[in-house]
């Protein structure tokens, strides 16, 4: 197959676009793409200062990658986990991010969880209830907490995911199976910054994961291969099966089940008033300030981070 | 396995409520459940007349057993599509529902596609650009005409159709990927009288499937075992095979993916307002009259029904 826009032979073929395209017209293309959601979703400018959420993975990486093509101000930052697995994830992955970061002249910032709060997330998952098992839902509730505080104290407008459309639809997807009203308001490209925490944004929110392997191997960007060991056996992983059964029997299913649903919330769909073009609002529930990092909590009192974390120090 | 309320052998074990009854228990504990369920999305009551739309399958017989027995004034309404398939699909099934109502001295009415517009549905379907192939869409089209026309011309309150959970789930699962407003919103067990058109409710929209070919095995209901032929290969088998999935590896989940979504338009989700508790209104939008049935229509002229049979007589 040849790409669409000159002779060469076509490294990707996008069944839901109809578009194959070459090793070079193929990265170009993400750039434009990208540029034109980032504009799309009001997502941030040239004069913003980004912070990338960077794991060391294909999507953190590559979206990193196009910011920096793009001439966006994006520093990144990487938080030590501490999640070894037998793999050695988390030092392979730091390591990872460093190089990524000198080979450009970025600047990545640097969180260890064990460093700052004295327990790595499986040490910290081995204590509470909420572990049960699967470190996974403490070492979300610890990533979001740093991000915001690094995003609030370094005084960055924004905080950047690379969370892509398989992400995404996943999330969608099981927030749809039970109809979780907060979630289903409260997902979009861009979540409007709220009570000191800062603007959060998607800007891969539409390019399918294959897509985003095939941009990585083509800007030979190193990136760490193996899925986190904690996640093997996960909801969203079993979600992402399915939705891939439903595109593989229908291209462009997972694409237009995200996009649909971006478009029934900004034609209003959904009760509550969102802000600005109804995409990017916040889910606008009344939120208490934790005494303890000021950050937002859905109850009076220390949020759950702090609850978990003052045990230690 | 023995009956939760006697020492019987149990004929049916339902996981989602951890519930296993008897060959007597069991269609007496559905009577029950279809009883609640009538109030609790009130539905009709035993002073109105109820017009029950009768295939000759096992969902629309059980349902005209259960409301017989439960003491409602129901009648029964059979469509005549013209629908052989090389299996007599029509013929069988009205021999079926004929049969049922004489054994029990229940009144069925009967209209008769072929008889009264001059075309069976495969006929229909085979001169517009509706059908493609597949007769399925004029036939929905023609069968909501028939009953809505049956209900208003011979008076009866509420007309009431044999779609199970599974069906219900289905719908809703189709409607949601692509996140169609009007269809979400209007989903519910009832759906409200508006413009002419009697009042409609699905009682056994808590029921699974095989809950109900259970009650029919085990209430000796001859009702036809082939699926329509035209419905092989349809979208809605192929949602009923995922969501047979999902169901499989957690029990519960079809009614857990109802139920919610049920509740969260009870709790104000979406954003028009609905008439009743929340899960019984119409959707509001605006409706035409049609100038030569006067069923209502979604754009002004005649409807889409009569843009069809027209061109017959």
């Amino acid at each position: 197959m040849k790409c669409r826009k000159c002779d060469a032979k076509a490294i990707i073929n996008m069944r839901q676009h109809k578009l194959a395209l070459c090793k070079d017209h193929y990265p170009q293309w993400m750039l434009e793409q990208t540029q034109r959601f980032i504009e799309k979703y009001r997502m941030f400018s040239l004069q913003e200062r980004v912070l990338v959420a960077v794991s060391g993975g294909k999507d953190s990486l590559s979206l990193w990658d196009i910011l920096w093509q793009l001439g966006y101000q994006a520093d990144g930052l990487y938080i030590g986990l501490g999640i070894d697995g037998g793999i050695g994830y988390s030092d392979e992955s730091h390591h990872l991010a460093e190089k990524f970061a000198a080979g450009r002249g970025l600047r990545l910032r640097v969180v260890d969880v064990l460093e700052t709060y004295g327990e790595t997330i499986p040490e910290m998952a081995e204590r509470t209830t909420r572990g049960k098992g699967r470190p996974c839902a403490v070492c979300g509730l610890t990533k979001r907490h740093v991000m915001n505080r690094v995003a609030r104290d370094e005084g960055y407008d924004v905080l950047v995911t690379g969370h892509n459309l398989d992400d995404e639809a996943a999330v969608l997807f099981a927030n749809t199976l039970n109809w979780a009203p907060g979630y289903l308001m409260r997902q979009g490209p861009v979540l409007e910054a709220r009570q000191g925490m800062a603007r959060k944004a998607k800007p891969l929110c539409r390019f399918y994961e294959r897509e985003m392997v095939a941009y990585a191997l083509v800007r030979g960007i190193e990136y760490i291969y193996d899925e986190c060991p904690h996640a093997l056996g996960s909801k969203t992983i079993y979600y992402k099966e399915i939705l891939n059964k439903l595109e593989s029997d229908r291209p462009g299913a997972k694409l237009s089940f995200y996009l649909s649903f971006l478009k029934a919330k900004e034609d209003g769909l959904f009760t509550r008033p969102q802000q600005g073009d109804g995409e990017t609002g916040a889910s606008g529930e009344a939120l208490h300030t934790c005494p303890t990092c000021g950050q937002p909590t859905s109850a009076p009192g220390e949020c759950a981070f702090c609850r978990l974390a003052i045990r230690i120090s």
